[in-house]
C-alpha cells in the first residue's frame, strides 16, 4: 500500500463521518442478532464467580452507582460496569465469533456501549450505529494482522477489541477526527492480553478490560489528553510491535462497501469454536443411533490444525479447562447430546463416566481440513463403525442460527437468572433496540426484578 | 537454565518471604533516594496539563476519595490516585532510571503505594520494603530481556512496571504464594505501552496505568481471582510473547544477594537520559568559557548509537518533542546553563534564538560510545575549538547524585506548588520514611496548604 497513507486517521475519520442512514438494512438486523447473543452470555454468565470476585476488587474503588450488570442486582460506576459485562459475557466462551480474526466482536465494544448509555443517554439507533463501528474497527485492525498477530500469541479479542470499544464510545461522545486518532493511540498503547490466560479467570478479564480500556480511552481523548497519530502504522507501534506480518489495507479498504459485523457468527456450543464441527458430528451420530458411552469401544477425529493447538488438553482438571479440551467435548456431547454451559462444570469433568469415554477419544490433524469441518468415526463395542463427515459445522456462516435459534439459546441462558416472563420481556426488548428511545433500557431489562 | 523451573512462581515465592531485616542499610538508603527523588518529580509535574486532563477524565467515574494527588488538593478514589501520581511523576521525564533496562522504577511502584498506603494502613518500613520489593520485581524481568524487548518498541517501564505494582501490592495485602503468582499472571496479561507514544501524553500515561493496573492485579488475586501460574516463562507468556530474546536467570538468579534498586540513577537534566551527557559537557564548556549562542558557529556531538533512535527530533514543535532532541538539549543548555523543566517549555522550544542555534547542532553516533559518555566539539565563530569528553555524565552510576544535589533538585520541582517550608518539611519526611509510623503521611506531606 501507499505508504504515506496515514492508516490511524483515516480510519478515525471513517468513524466520526459515518452516518446511522449509510447502514444496510441487513447490516442493522446482523447487529441486533450480536447484541441479543452477547446480552444472552452475560446474563448467563453474571453469577460466575469470575465476576463475583472481580466485583469483590473494585467495589472498594469503584465511584457512582450509575451503571446496572447485565443479569445482577448490583449498581456500579460505568467503567466498572463495563468490565463487569465483559468478563461476564466471555466467561462461557459462548459468546460471538468473527471467524476470518477468531475475534468475539460483541464482548469489548457491546460493554462499554450499556454501560455509558446509563450515564450518556442515547437512542437505540445512536447505540447500534456506534456498536457496527466499534466491530468494524475491531475487526479491521484485526484482519490487518491475523494470523501472524495471534500466533504470536496475543488474545485478538483482546488486543483489538480495545480499538473497537475506544472507537464506538468516541462515536457517542462525538469526538473530532483528531480526539478519534488520539483515542485510537490511547486505546492502542493498552492492547494486552496473552492466549497463555486461556482456561484461566483472565481469558474473560481480556474482552472486559477491553471495553473498560477502551472506554475511558475516548474519555481520556474527549479531554484531548494526546497520544501518537499513528498508532497502527508506525515503525513502533501495534502492526509492527504486536504482529510479524500486517497489512494495512484492511484498515482502510472499502469503507462503507462492507461491514465485518456481517461475518459474524454465533455460538450453539459453549466452549471454543474449533471445537463445534466434532461436536456437531457427536451429537448427530448419537441422535441417528441412540448412542451410550458404553456402547462405544473408541472415537477418531479428523480434525484442522487449529483443534489440538487450542484445545488440546488430554486432561482437563476444572469446567474452564474443559472448553479448550477437545477430548472432553466430544465425550460428553455422547453422553449428553448437548455441549451447553453445564456439560462444562467443574463437577463434569472429572466424572469417571465422562473421562472413561474421553480417554478413548483420539484426534489427528490435517492442513487439507478446514477450521468448520471435522470428519468423525465411531468404533462400536459390536463392531460397527459410524462415520460422519461435518462439511460445516452449525453456527458457522454457511449454516448460521437462525433468530429462533439464537431465542433459545438466549432464554437458556437466562435460566436460573431471571424468571421465564422476564427472559421473554428481555428478549422482546434487545430485537426493539433500533426503535428505543433511551438504550440505558437494555440492561435494565436484564436486572433480576 | 533448566527448563523445569517455575520462573513466575519462584519470583512470587522470594516476594512473599522476603524479610525486611534481610534488606542491607545501604540498599534501604537507596530505596528512600528513590522515593525523594520520585516525590520532587510527582509534585513538579503535578499541575501539568496532562495530569489535569486525565483528572478530568476519570473524575466522573471515580470512587470514594480516600487518596490523595500527590502536588495537588483533590482527592480521588486509591486506583485513581495511583494513575494520577504515575502521570505526574513521569511527565517531566526526570524521575529515575535503573540504567541497565531504561526502566524508571519508581513511577509504577511507588504510585500504587503511596496510593495504598491511605486506604490500608502501612508503616514507613512496609512502605520502604514493598517498594524495594516492586522494584526488584520489575529490573529482574527487565533484565530477562532487556535489550530486545525494548527494541522490538515496547516502553518497558509500562511493560515491566505493571509486574513491579503488582508485587509492592501484593507484599502489603499479606497475598500467599498462588495469590502472589496470580497477581503477576493478571498484571503481566495487561503488560502494554508502545514507544510510538514518546513525545506525547501517553508516555506518562503507562507508568500510571502501569502502576493502577498492578494495584488491580493485587487485589483481583486477593480475591482468587485466577490467571496463568507461568505468565513470564510459557511458551505464550511475556517473555516469548513481548521479546525475541530473554533470560530467565536474571529473574530468579541470588535472590537477596543484591538489590536492582543499588543500581538505581537520578536524573539532573529533564529529558531522556541518553542526552545527558551531551548536556552536561555542554555546561560545563559554556561555564568554563563564558559562552553566549552569538559565540557559536556549530557543535558537534559524539554520541552513543541510542541517542539518535531516542532523541533524534530534529525540528521538536512542543515542549514534551524537544525532550527527544537532542538538539534542542544542547542549544538550550549553552543559551540557560541548565536542563530543567522550564527549559522544555512550549514557548521555548520555538524561541528563534533557541531554534537558530540547535540548527548548529549536529551529531554522529559512534558504536563505541556509551550510552552515559559523549564527545562534544564547539567551533566559535572567532576559530577557537572547545573541546570536552564527558566520559560518566552527572547522574550516572560512576558520578551519582549526590543527598545535596537530590534535596536541591525536590526544592526546584516544589517551587510553585509549595512554598518553601512546607516543601523543606516534605523533604524532612520523605528522608523519615523508614521510621513513620503511617506512610500516609508521605502523601499528605505534598498537598498544599
Amino acid at each position: 500500500m501507499d505508504e504515506t497513507v496515514a492508516v490511524t486517521r483515516t480510519l478515525a475519520r471513517y468513524v466520526v463521518d459515518a452516518q446511522y442512514s449509510d447502514i444496510p438494512s441487513a447490516v442493522r438486523k446482523e447487529a441486533v442478532r450480536s447484541l441479543l447473543n452477547w446480552a444472552g452470555c452475560a446474563i448467563g454468565g453474571s453469577g460466575h464467580e469470575a465476576v463475583d470476585r472481580a466485583l469483590l476488587a473494585v467495589k472498594p474503588f469503584a465511584g457512582a452507582p450509575e451503571a446496572g450488570i447485565l443479569g445482577r442486582r448490583e449498581r456500579t460506576d460505568v467503567l466498572n460496569a463495563a468490565l463487569l459485562n465483559g468478563i461476564s459475557s466471555h466467561v462461557f466462551d459462548f459468546d460471538d465469533t468473527h471467524l476470518k480474526t477468531i475475534i468475539h466482536p460483541a464482548g469489548p465494544v457491546a460493554s462499554a456501549l450499556l454501560a455509558l448509555s446509563e450515564r450518556r443517554p442515547m437512542t437505540g439507533e445512536e447505540l447500534l450505529h456506534s456498536f457496527i463501528l466499534g466491530v468494524e474497527v475491531e475487526c479491521r485492525i484485526g484482519n490487518a494482522v491475523y494470523p501472524a498477530h495471534y500466533d504470536i500469541g496475543w488474545h485478538i479479542t483482546g488486543t483489538a477489541g480495545v480499538f473497537g470499544a475506544a472507537a464506538a464510545v468516541g462515536k457517542v461522545l462525538g469526538l473530532d477526527v483528531q480526539q478519534m486518532t488520539w483515542a485510537l493511540g490511547i486505546a492502542g498503547t493498552q492492547s494486552s492480553g496473552f492466549r497463555e490466560m486461556f482456561g484461566t479467570m483472565c481469558k474473560s478479564l481480556h474482552p472486559g478490560r477491553a471495553a473498560q480500556n477502551g472506554l475511558l480511552s475516548a474519555h481520556l481523548a474527549q479531554q484531548n489528553f494526546t497520544s501518537s497519530d499513528r498508532v497502527l502504522e508506525a515503525p513502533r507501534g501495534f502492526g509492527f510491535v504486536m504482529s510479524a506480518d500486517r497489512d494495512f489495507n484492511e484498515v482502510t479498504k472499502e469503507f462503507g462497501e462492507h461491514f465485518e459485523i456481517s461475518l459474524n457468527t454465533y455460538k450453539p456450543f459453549a466452549c471454543g469454536i474449533v471445537i463445534h464441527p466434532s461436536i456437531d458430528g457427536a451429537v448427530q451420530l448419537r441422535d441417528e443411533h441412540g448412542l451410550t458411552a458404553d456402547m462405544i469401544d473408541r472415537i477418531d477425529l479428523r480434525v484442522a490444525p487449529l483443534v489440538l493447538e487450542l484445545t488440546g488438553k488430554r486432561t482437563p482438571r476444572v469446567g474452564l479447562e474443559g472448553k479448550f479440551s477437545v477430548f472432553h467435548s466430544v465425550a460428553v456431547a455422547i453422553i449428553r447430546g448437548a455441549a451447553g454451559e453445564p456439560e462444562y462444570s467443574d463437577e463434569i469433568v472429572v466424572d469417571p463416566v465422562v473421562t472413561g469415554l474421553r480417554d478413548r477419544v483420539d484426534a489427528t490433524v490435517h492442513s487439507d481440513i478446514r477450521d468448520d469441518e471435522a470428519h468423525i468415526t465411531i468404533r462400536l463395542k459390536d463392531g460397527r463403525v459410524l462415520e460422519k463427515h461435518v462439511k460445516h459445522a452449525l453456527g458457522s456462516l454457511e449454516r448460521p442460527m437462525s433468530d429462533f435459534d439464537l431465542e433459545r439459546k438466549f432464554l437458556r441462558l437466562c435460566e436460573g437468572v431471571l424468571q421465564r416472563e422476564q427472559a421473554e420481556r428481555a428478549l422482546d426488548r434487545f430485537w426493539s433496540t433500533e426503535s428505543m428511545k433511551d438504550a440505558a433500557e437494555l440492561t435494565m431489562v436484564t436486572v433480576p426484578a
